[in-house]
């Protein structure tokens, strides 16, 4: 029902002013039709549901990875073990693993790609977060560009990939340690940077707390920041940056 | 003098190449004693240099200001104080000074704006610093809809302008305290959001780190994180993408 | 007006529909330019909006002040300065300012009080933080019975005050230094004990961290926790509970 | 046997003081030589001895339990783990082991429930905590409505719910990574909101921590916060209020 | 050689002055003959050497133990393994391991004791920590009186044992969680409290964080703290005070 | 009443059962006379109350040393500002105050001293909050041997001291940045060593962190820690075992 | 293509101003030649490449030891494993493991040494921190004098070991717990400190924390710090310190 | 006197041995009541003592400054204020002040410099902390070759001035926020890199923490760490490593 209809029955006595004070009281909300704009959602934002694996009791895993598989014929998951590959393998056809990114997924063959993001990492231990990044970004349609180990300490490794900043719309940034690389990369290119610190150290890196620090307070402009070992919050956003550069060829 | 004209001068041999050379061996910065002005960077990024104010003392930053002035015709700093204001405001013509955002700028005529950016606050205690980030992003040619007072607590508040995130390229979510407001807008809104944590707040906020800490843990898809209180980072990152997102009409 | 008095003016057919339309559209929160007044919570809580004053800008302080006490004849704030009350003074009558407690109201006469709430400070340094617990309660309708500076390493002076407990539907306890306050007082007593660390103390007590965490770890049972020096928020919820435990009387 | 029953004996001469003093003296708590029941305890609050299973040796386990069950007929126990409900299977009748609560217990048949309280999550990885939480409501007399998986992220999930938190005398509120569920439901309710952080997260979460400071740090009224994880403390209060708010009735 | 002769040496013409100046350059330290100070600390202090177990490399361990033992008839550590038990069964004859308080120790027969130390728990779970601390104190020739599972959180438990603390010429309180134990004992008693958090507890209690914070802050006199599960510790700072209490009697 | 009594009354029928059961609830702490052993404990004890100065309102504070320069004669606080000196030199005849201690107190003349407290600190900056201990110990009646600027960064000037260190019974360590004094004197003396850390410092000394850790990992045996710049709390530790160690004499 | 030659082209009409500008924004770096410099480093700095082996998946280890046994003929890995060993032994010949430090090398027979590096302890437990120092310093060509177990809480073992620090051109300290031996050595030698915080300790220790603390806050003058159980750090550094002060005989 | 003519005088028979006693007994350090001059010092290592200024009693800092002087005919303090040098002026003749590096000093004039310390800046905001260290370096005998604001931002910047680092002996990298510096000057240059972390920046880099984090966990080689703001350590350190790289000419 809406406002005016229940202002017409008050007016007209065919509602008390007792019901009509419950009424106003739910509107508020009730008038979004959530449940609506829910169902359209995820078709508008061209972004299915992701499952975080890690945790999730078996048969849940197992209920979710069918349910999605049966909706949208493809799922995709972060943070799986090989176990839950084991479990899930029987029941999602074609179903695969990367023991790296930790990426358990069932791919709609024939997906477009466009645009690129650009994923770099400062050491060869922060690639298990930078693949969850990149194969983010790739299940959800972007190029992707590894370079990988260009770490700031050796800061001619990274110069020497200059270049291949230019055709990306958006660059994700992986470090751990003190994890300058962000803001060294910052310096250098023009699009938005996403940078990722890593767990990767030992001592006063506190499992990541460093690198977050160094990230948080670069001092060059254009860059933002995701939670310590986040690769798939960041090749999401990077999706989203690089989608919208490229929405002119749609 | 810029590089392109320069390079006309050569071209058309009023400039010979000696003198040309001097001139761009000086041109990736210009050596003030104290400070580099990064001449190289408008050209490379699009982005003019800023100025973080804060701290600057009296000499340096009017040299700076003047300096970028004559360069440019316009010039942008951020963290400045009223004093720091009547300083400059004898050697910049229409320069002018806001006390909320602390913004000293004085800004070309006639610049041209496209695409938007929407700035949202969770109180009216976070408006300074979204305001920082605003102007930042006007200053740079974004439109901006400024969305104030709009916490979680009373979250009517906040879907009652749901319909008003659909044009914007990008979000900033600045708030505080608890600093909620970035995970609800990035489960409402398709664009980027970039969450801006400010130091509002008191006793476990630990001026900021409360805010901070929800923010790059936030459970949406979609969100990226800057230091606290970093408005300028944040509407600088939201340029950067409103400009790709843009660029089709260019 | 009040949203019952529309809807009679509708039913009476001294209001139109489209009027009535356009009241509702407003009232959800009234639109401040820099802040939204939430005239819908007393309506939903029972509780009318409160007031931080600390940190707000003189004109924004003025403006609602003014517009609550206009609406509902009454208004009340918590962390005014003496500042602020000068300010206010002028234009809301009745007015009053407490340099304890720091709260700044005018209240209605004649309000009705029913059930008892405690108040219990560890020291005479927690006493400001009670008071604004004390009057927040006292505010929204409670009887309160103040129990001050009966810290645990005297315990016999809290033991001495143990009867006074039985009457009361909720006890605030405010502590800081070692902040034990809360677990004594719980292992006496059977009703909700709300703990409210103070930022008293000096070196490792960190601005009231100890204390927080002290109360966070009790081994009572029984003892919840609010933010440090949050006395307002202790009191708000010693209301609700007081107002369920006494609501058979209504 | 209970003090009442005691009493009883000494009034009708079948037991002679000295024998009652006896039982009088031993009665505060009885002196396991490692522990000390407190026998006192379900007298002054209503609430039996709850354990703590966790890192009890399992002869002190085994004696506790049993002593527990041999007095009132029922024993509860939470954290416990597999082993030890194999430890305690045959020494107390009927004892049951929920392996996501980790909650033991032994419950006597009969017993009344009245008044409802909410317990909210969410993700489906708070669970656990969750039915810590509504599982001792329920133990000691609480009606429970379980609301799972209503994060922030998805506001609509937890709006869909909003008619539900109307019956509640008390909501627990629990939530992990960003942890901003207790403010948006304290913001919709007019009860007391119990939040519980969890260790749920990753990274920055800092096992909690950001939930934590989230939710001590909430803008909004009406909450109150426990421990990380403690599901047990937020059940034992919200069951303290849902009694003060049923007690019209006894 | 003494600086007195050498000064006659260097008058005489027998030494150079660069051969004083490098002697003078030494002597600070070497007038102070610490090696026969050494041989003569132990049996001054009466308090021979403890062997910290913990990490120890075995045929370290090995060594030390038979080293230890034959000099000295007896050895003392802390911190055992069940496996380095067995290690020095076969080599240090009559060595006994306690695994709640994880000492290994061969200690020679009729050593006499004098005074007494209390100590003190909060719960069941600090005991490891207690005995430690009370075994050291045993050891060393203190009367230990063990005072457990006297929490705060049942008050009159504690109280109740309020009469055995005028013995104690010092009372070692040990407590995990809130840790607010040591304060209500200073409050009870007149002797010297060494108060020892525990790492007991989860979530915010940050292992042993809390406790040790309220420790340190507690708003009693005479209460000096430890590192957390420091239970040797408070025994060897406890046994000091206990031997100046009682030197009368030797 | 006795329970021997009310048991009496029961059976003789002149109590009913509901009354005994109200009088039993309370008798553990009622039992207990803690108001009669609080007249008790000054006495017994020997120290006097003592008033922490700082942040007290300036009524409350005049009141209280009025009230216990009545009492005893005498009265003793701590933390005191020049302002509060000049309000309670008109009220307590022959009160003093230390600038650099921040002592406000007025003794009464004629008072006994016995056994030596030693005083170290590691700097100059230290001398505040020893001087606060070392005033502490001498009201108290210990003769007190200041040894200051002995740090650790010059150890021949802290070996020089060392055979002062013989006569003390208690050595408290006042040191700030690395606060290693401690256990340097610890390995160094016999008796008992209390530790305490001052804010002096700067940067990741984090106002006495540093050397607040420093403290309780001391790997010196004998060595106790007080909060930072607790000067008072050390003074009155070492003022219990000192006279614990001259009671003989009594 | 140098600068002047592209001058030259667009002054000859050769190449278009556009084509210049692209050219000028590379310059900066790819004037550089770093990839040329890099060539160069390894043999100007005498310090080869260095394996951090923990943590890197077996296929790359192995592929990373052969391919730089090959161009050096010796190969030097920190932080292996003995399972790593396992997998490096069949395939470079001579590789040694030490399960102590965990390096894992190769070394070329032969090698020269000059200067001596000193590397102290303060336990016992310290020393695989310590040997890994020692260990890099000797394979890049130190000499190492090894002075362990010498803590500061018994100063006498330090001072008796004080003249072998005069032939050090570098002393590294190695401590946990509270870590202040870097401060006494400091005040004792003349020559560079570098300080290593070890992970050794317990409880308020976090993990190595305290000790960092202690160290960056030293008192002493000539002290530098590396990250928590960074022996390769220290080691790395004092050879390059310990080349400087020897090159002279080169 | 210094020692070496004391000695004279002794050889000489110009002073007898009583008297050199006396002398020798004082000489290890002079008493000035509060503090403890280090005479031997100077001996010892070749530096004179460094009065640390900041908030020194101004009696005290008067009597250090002029006992230094007529000893040593020059003195050398930090961290002194306007004040404190209007203080010295009138007793010190020559004394100078340097508001930037806040170095109050007063030198013997003809002092011999050998060897260059580069001291390189991230942004003109950390020059004070730079100028503390290169002015340390100074005085103590060094040529200082400053190189700054040369941020990582601007990474151009930086390597523009790579060829200066190749005369250093010693490279001093001061910066505040990210704190990146160190890692990429290490990276490019041979010799020993001393970082230090400045206070520089706001929000998360809580006053420094941030840049030390980042500077502790260094993927570069050859980097050592000072306590933030530190620049005086930082120069007194490369002056040790610059001494001994130069002492083949002496």
């Amino acid at each position: 029902m809406d406002i005016r209809n229940m202002l017409n029955l008050v007016k007209n006595g065919e509602m008390d002013i007792e019901a009509a004070l419950k009424l106003l009281k739910d509107l508020p909300y009730e008038e979004l039709g959530f449940a609506k704009l829910d169902h359209h959602r995820g078709l508008r934002s061209g972004f299915g549901e992701t499952v975080f694996c890690q945790g999730k009791p078996d048969p849940y895993l197992m209920e979710i990875y069918q349910k999605l598989y049966e909706r949208d014929g493809e799922v995709f998951g972060t943070r799986a073990s090989k176990e839950q590959f084991e479990l899930i393998k029987p029941i999602v056809p074609g179903v695969t693993y990367d023991p790296i990114s930790k990426i358990l997924k069932a791919e709609r063959p024939g997906k477009k790609k466009k645009g690129w993001v650009s994923v770099c990492t400062g050491g060869t231990a922060d690639i298990p977060v930078a693949e969850e990044a990149a194969q983010t970004a790739e299940y959800f349609g972007c190029y992707v560009d590894r370079i990988y180990d260009v770490g700031v300490a050796g800061i001619h490794r990274l110069l020497a990939q200059r270049e291949r900043f230019e055709k990306a719309n958006c660059i994700v940034a992986v470090a751990g340690m003190e994890g300058a690389l962000g803001t060294v990369i910052a310096g250098l290119a023009d699009c938005p940077v996403i940078a990722v610190p890593t767990s990767v150290g030992y001592g006063a890196s506190f499992h990541g707390l460093s690198a977050l620090l160094t990230m948080l307070n670069s001092c060059a402009n254009g860059i933002t920041v995701v939670n310590i070992d986040n690769g798939y919050g960041a090749g999401y956003s990077a999706t989203q940056i690089n989608r919208l550069a490229e929405r002119e060829y749609e």
